[in-house]
């Protein structure tokens, strides 16, 4: 049952977390158990943080089943730095690199890629504004690429690539940040996945990155910094430098709680209910739009629009009154964006759709 | 007076946090005031967080007496990543830049500048272990170098830079990172400051950089990573992919917390006068010895060394006993080593010499 002096908080990032988990971390924040200080204070090459970090990755180990071949590093500067890393780490300065364009950050990818690659785009969805998903096949990916990169799930758009690209013998990259643990990912079809934390994996200010260990085991152009070389992430165990441990910590609750409650396979049903739910009602609405084709829908960022900006600015109003926060679509697109990630308590959907349909049959408050 | 459940945490980094702010973020954890959610699930983009950060900007813009035309950017990544940031935002590629070596980090910064620039190291104190510090006089330093690079406090040799490098028309740049608000740091004696957020300005994983605007406000070679790239985030307020938010929140409240004990000149008050009763300690024992010049000693960063193995091996367990953890030396080096940040409580300093008089006394627990 959610706490009643707290919003729903529809962000896209930063954005919900539990309340229990919430609560542990209130709880251990002036002294960690055992440790005698803070977890905020603790040297990250003691025991207690060792400790920490060892269970983090174990944890999300478990709940993705990632196979012992693949390296997890935590790495800081969000998803936006990794942009860079897999460039750098994956290609030579200058070798081809393949990308597909389907929303706001695999365009920023694409463009950081460019600076280090000769990226080239194979699809784009940006002729139906994004509101489709294309599928890739292997002869659309040059074979002599570094690798194929997406952007799994579109967080603006509300889209998500539930079908596995075909990239032949490509090293297929995704950026998988606002749908990790909220769906099943196969992460062996993967060569390399990235995530920023700040959806389902606690507050912003890290990225997890899930790799083949056979692909980031190579020496890599000395231009390149320090600290954004995988290699030297994987024999460091995450901490060539000081790693962000209270990022690490908040990871480690956000882990132990997907696996306390049923794990990912749990977490994508009740995303998936819940948007499902909400699409419904959008769909046979007359007042709410999505314009996403169906089967490349989003579990966790769904958009709508209303008729008018004076519509969309009067229900936002609405919605905030009763305690809904953070649903105005991007910036860059304007409109209205639910986004519902693992955190957001279960009455919150309910509490939209009711908000929605009050709108609709012409209350205003 | 500290929280007896508490230990005295002489971590060189991360490092021991005010209970005051301990308590303050505990308090804030789960709903934070007038926000209905947690500053960890803040929308970066909410009014609540911009204030946050305007807020923690303003503080220490006061306490560090920044002027108008020096930058204040929250980076990702540590020290370590201002490491690369530096060199790629001052220097062309292959351009001279120039270093003193006198520790650790300014080895690794240089290994770092060597990656983009052609760095010089126009001085080193490895000939005496690092004990000193060099001065630095213009016809050091080659006049057509990009910039010229310190580490200002040596945390693991326990020296700092108390005198002003001369370094004629060449930007002057020094990583402060375990001395910041821990010392009176002059602003407009440098060209740019930089340092890791884990000593004196909260939980690491951030780093907090000071720029003259002009020397950042350009553009740079484009093959630059968009998150190393220092006027992106001084366009954008340190805000051009997700920050990290709680980073941000917690140093805000170090630098509330300096403010309202005294400011800067305080804080380097007590931590001068700690240190000085420790140094005097040691300079008359027969058991501990410190090898640093005296004019160079760290006020914050104490090392100390006993005649054996042994000795220093008994003396770590008996401290340990005592509540006192990570005194141990750094592993590159061994020996003791005594971090004293602003956020050590008063009495740890005390009851540190009073177990070092045990000891030498011939006491062991």
């Amino acid at each position: 049952m959610a706490n009643k002096e707290r919003v729903f908080n529809f962000s896209a990032g930063p954005s919900a977390i539990p309340e229990d988990v919430l609560l542990q971390a209130q709880k251990d924040l002036f002294i960690y158990p055992g440790a005698g200080c803070s977890v905020l204070e603790m040297s990250h090459r003691s025991a207690s943080f060792q400790e920490i970090i060892d269970n983090a990755e174990a944890s999300l180990r478990r709940i993705m089943d990632i196979p012992d071949d693949y390296a997890v590093l935590f790495m800081q500067g969000g998803a936006t730095l990794q942009f860079s890393a897999v460039a750098m780490n994956l290609a030579k300065q200058g070798q081809k690199a393949a990308y597909a364009v389907t929303g706001q950050f695999s365009k920023k990818a694409l463009a950081e890629g460019k600076r280090w690659t000769d990226a080239v785009k194979i699809a784009d969805s940006s002729d139906k504004n994004f509101s489709y998903i294309p599928d890739i096949t292997e002869d659309m990916v040059p074979q002599d690429a570094a690798y194929f990169h997406i952007c799994a799930n579109n967080t603006i758009y509300g889209t998500t690539w539930w079908r596995k690209p075909e990239t032949g013998k490509v090293p297929f990259v995704a950026d998988w940040s606002s749908a990790i643990l909220g769906a099943q990912i196969k992460v062996i079809d993967h060569d390399l996945i990235y995530a920023g934390a700040q959806k389902n994996m606690g507050p912003s200010g890290m990225a997890v990155v899930i790799a083949k260990k056979e692909l980031i085991d190579r020496e890599i152009d000395p231009v390149v910094p320090i600290m954004l070389n995988y290699k030297v992430a994987m024999d460091n165990g995450s901490m060539y430098n000081t790693p962000p441990c209270f990022s690490i910590y908040m990871a480690g609750l956000m882990f132990g709680w997907v696996e306390k409650n049923g794990g990912v396979a749990a977490m994508e049903k009740r995303n998936h209910d819940r948007a499902a739910a909400l699409y419904e009602y959008i769909d046979n609405s007359k007042t709410f739009s999505n314009p996403v084709r169906p089967c490349d829908r989003s579990i966790t960022n769904v958009t709508f629009t209303l008729p008018t900006q004076e519509d969309t600015d009067a229900f936002l109003k609405m919605a905030k009154g009763r305690g809904m926060i953070n649903l105005k679509g991007h910036r860059s697109v304007g409109g209205c964006r639910a986004s519902m990630y693992n955190g957001l308590p279960d009455e919150a959907a309910p509490a939209l759709i009711a908000c929605m349909k009050d709108f609709e049959a012409g209350k205003r408050e």
